[in-house]
């Protein structure tokens, strides 16, 4: 445990982009200074495995054990269990790697043991040596649904099966409003040591609006002491990685930095937006938010190393 | 479908050394010919997953894709979810290999949806291109339990942690007695054209006793008009592999291919032993058993055919 008094901080995360912005915390953070809370809206059970895609990004990335070169799964794999199911004829659109599946086998195990996500993500990552603090957002199911031209989608249909491709109009999250608080996220966002809590460069649709559509966790946000930091996936109006770009186009939403401070408004005390995007801080600084401008493309580790830094340094009390 | 009067044939068969003498037959009869009775008092549940040893060896033989160096498991295996599963502190005492999963997850899935072990075998061997019929004992779970100086084993327990070093008192096929008739098995035994059944080279005990504790099975074995035939599993004195002259041993029983006819000698019409053991084969004779002997040594894909070859000769009608 850390002496009180140490800052600690908190990450609202979905996948790849958050996973990035979250190894390199954990690199210039103790471990027990950082607490991740992962999106769990893209879970679901597939050939009777669950499947936790965020959960298993993060722990994969802060294990040092993730593919670099796709961002997700796990680095030196083999598909032979995915090459049997495809002999046997059955289902091989979601992409599972041998490697992988024993976390499936043993997170399906432990949870039929009557143990929460929140205990089980404790176990897995204590055995792979991750010191951070991974928590789901909940143990209860929550589900993203995305309301589109193809009908209403459960999120790994609309995002791997149909890779993304039908038209947004809507989004839900089934059982958020419902989901109790964790015992683990009730007690962390009072946290008198709580110096921040950013939100990840994630898909604000897709990663972190299932977050805050439960309804004890946005409470806590708006009512924590800390300040509450997002920073933009939107960098020179594209997005990095995924659909972040395509569907704000398709909800009617400008792809601007702004336009995700926008979205975020009713949270938000501090935003930080990339260097390509400081003409759009004035606005946003007219507006009252407090605003950073720095590199926010994640190639390397070290740039990952500079945004933790450069976010740690903008939370810090002026 | 054949045309009615072609003769078919049954084999009652547990894993390794059944597979073998399954594959010769099938290499010598047409597929529609062969039906395989399989135990499944192997059968369990490990991580989740519903696991059938004999069934798969069977299938992976028949398939050509067993590892020939084990007998059992697939050929070109990889294992990274063992190691993964090793790497999370999970049970790694029973060798899943990658490729082998897949069999399992989707059995697994197909079982949860309501499907028989028979339908879902069926499905399974129709997708990997096996003709011939393979049916589990039962669809009911019928679990081999080890009476033994270390207590009560379950099968897996006693046969691959233990690697079937307690010594062995008693045993007992747990289910079997309210094991109702499959279907698929009550109509085969009454064929007017089944012109015999097999007793493949097996482990009386832990292979085939479980099929005979059926007492639906038993009975129409008893009554059906094929001569019942078995091969024995003991050659010189010796068992080819596994535990069946270390059990028997431990039972008190003598380590001969004529205390293998014994012990079914309740079913038996005819007996198969090894050119070595020819000597025990005049005393069968004047019990009022049929007895051939051969070459019953199956090391290579000829051998088996052999066996299978000598088999259906000795079985023809004289």
């Amino acid at each position: 445990m850390l002496p009180a008094g140490s800052p600690r901080y908190v990450v609202l995360s979905g996948g790849v982009g958050g996973a990035k912005f979250a190894l390199g915390l954990s690199r210039v953070l103790r471990p027990e200074q950082l607490t991740i809370i992962a999106n769990t809206g893209d879970d679901f059970t597939h050939l009777g495995l669950a499947i936790s895609p965020d959960l298993d990004t993060l722990m994969y990335t802060l294990a040092g054990m993730v593919n670099e070169q796709t961002g997700w799964g796990c680095r030196d794999e083999t598909w032979s269990c995915l090459a049997g199911l495809e002999a046997l004829g059955a289902e091989t659109w979601f992409r599972l790697g041998d490697r992988d599946l024993a976390t499936h086998l043993e997170r399906t195990r432990l949870l039929a043991t009557g143990q929460t996500l929140t205990q089980v993500t404790r176990h897995l990552c204590a055995q792979l040596g991750v010191a951070v603090n991974l928590l789901p957002m909940s143990d209860a199911p929550i589900r993203t649904l995305i309301d589109s031209d193809a009908g209403t989608l459960a999120f790994q249909d609309y995002f791997v099966r149909r890779r993304a491709e039908p038209r947004v109009t809507g989004l839900r999250y089934d059982g958020a409003t419902r989901a109790p608080p964790t015992a683990a996220l009730a007690s962390l966002l009072t946290d008198p040591d709580l110096a921040a809590i950013f939100i990840a460069p994630s898909n604000p649709y897709l990663s972190i609006d299932p977050i805050l559509a439960i309804p004890s966790l946005a409470a806590a946000l708006r009512s924590s002491a800390a300040p509450v930091i997002a920073i933009s996936p939107i960098v020179g109006g594209r997005a990095l990685k995924g659909p972040t770009a395509k569907i704000m186009g398709e909800l009617g939403v400008p792809v601007t930095a702004g336009a995700i401070a926008h979205h975020y408004r009713d949270l938000l005390d501090g935003y930080i937006l990339d260097d390509s995007d400081r003409a759009e801080a004035d606005a946003l600084l007219a507006g009252g938010l407090a605003v950073g401008a720095t590199h926010t493309v994640m190639t390397t580790l070290e740039d990952r190393m500079h945004l933790a830094r450069f976010a740690l340094g903008f939370a810090a009390p002026r």
